[in-house]
């Protein structure tokens, strides 16, 4: 599929609202328990999510729409959250990404970004060129992997009691 | 995690309305494309799902919870939907399935099932003996590795837009 700015924003503005039907008011146990060490709960993907809009995708838009000299990203720390969701409980955290998004995709829209704007250029710092068309995919690609994400986490909840089931469930094996 | 008859339902609950939230009004292009040869669309999936509500879940419920003598469930059919999805639209699929769900919520919760019951036994047709904790755990287990595969059906949709950055996406790759 080639990259669409219409549907991708489309799809933008449905995250934070997936996140909410899904996650809101669920007990805390599916929602803050991973796959084992160094992975992640539902609640660090939406800490994850939240810095992603604070850091990633619009700072990393203005840069390439820029036409300053080096126009090269920060890099990105993909482990922020556990620091920036301290103390917060996720409620808080869904509320916040809500507002953020929003804000970001009025920016995103305010940018009149036409399709002569998506071969634009910046230097990512660890993988070398980048096109504007694929920083605005990888948003959407990145919302929706980590909403893939928060699914199969909890999916594994139920790893020991689907009984025999297991054997159909290739992503929980 | 423990099976728990309440938390599942609360999650059983959901399935509808996050599918309802994500795909919508979403290009049909989105909705109606798989991952390649003998893999489903999000389209196929939410067939899929309304068939289990038909065939699966509830009729398996009946089974297990009877005193009939020979308790083997029938096959299930995993292909079912490409016959029973034909000729209608994803809306259409959709609002199908949120009507299934809430009857078939409603059947549960009438059995006022207890945990004695859970360990009442049937026999899966390729498995062997299952419990009723295993069938209801899988029930939940079952909706969210369809979402977790819905997502990244999507996220494959921009595969090779997101150009270099398909370096750190295990799940695309």
């Amino acid at each position: 599929m080639q990259f669409n700015l219409e549907h991708s924003i489309l799809f933008l503005e449905r995250t934070p609202l997936i996140l909410e039907t899904q996650l809101k008011g669920l007990p805390e146990i599916w929602t803050s328990t991973n796959e084992g060490p160094d992975t992640w709960s539902p609640f660090d993907v939406v800490g994850h999510l939240i810095y992603g809009e604070k850091a990633d995708w619009i700072p990393r838009l203005e840069i390439i729409m820029s036409s300053i000299g080096n126009k090269t990203f920060e890099p990105f720390d993909r482990f922020a959250m556990f620091n920036e969701s301290e103390g917060k409980n996720l409620n808080q955290l869904l509320e916040e990404f809500k507002q953020l998004r929003e804000k970001n995709l009025t920016i995103l829209k305010a940018k009149k970004i036409t399709p002569e704007d998506y071969t634009k250029t910046a230097i990512h710092p660890v993988l070398g060129e980048v096109m504007l068309s694929n920083l605005l995919s990888c948003w959407v690609a990145h919302d929706l992997s980590h909403l893939a994400q928060i699914n199969r986490v909890m999916a594994k909840q139920y790893k020991e009691e689907i009984g025999p089931w297991i054997e159909f469930f290739r992503m929980l094996q």
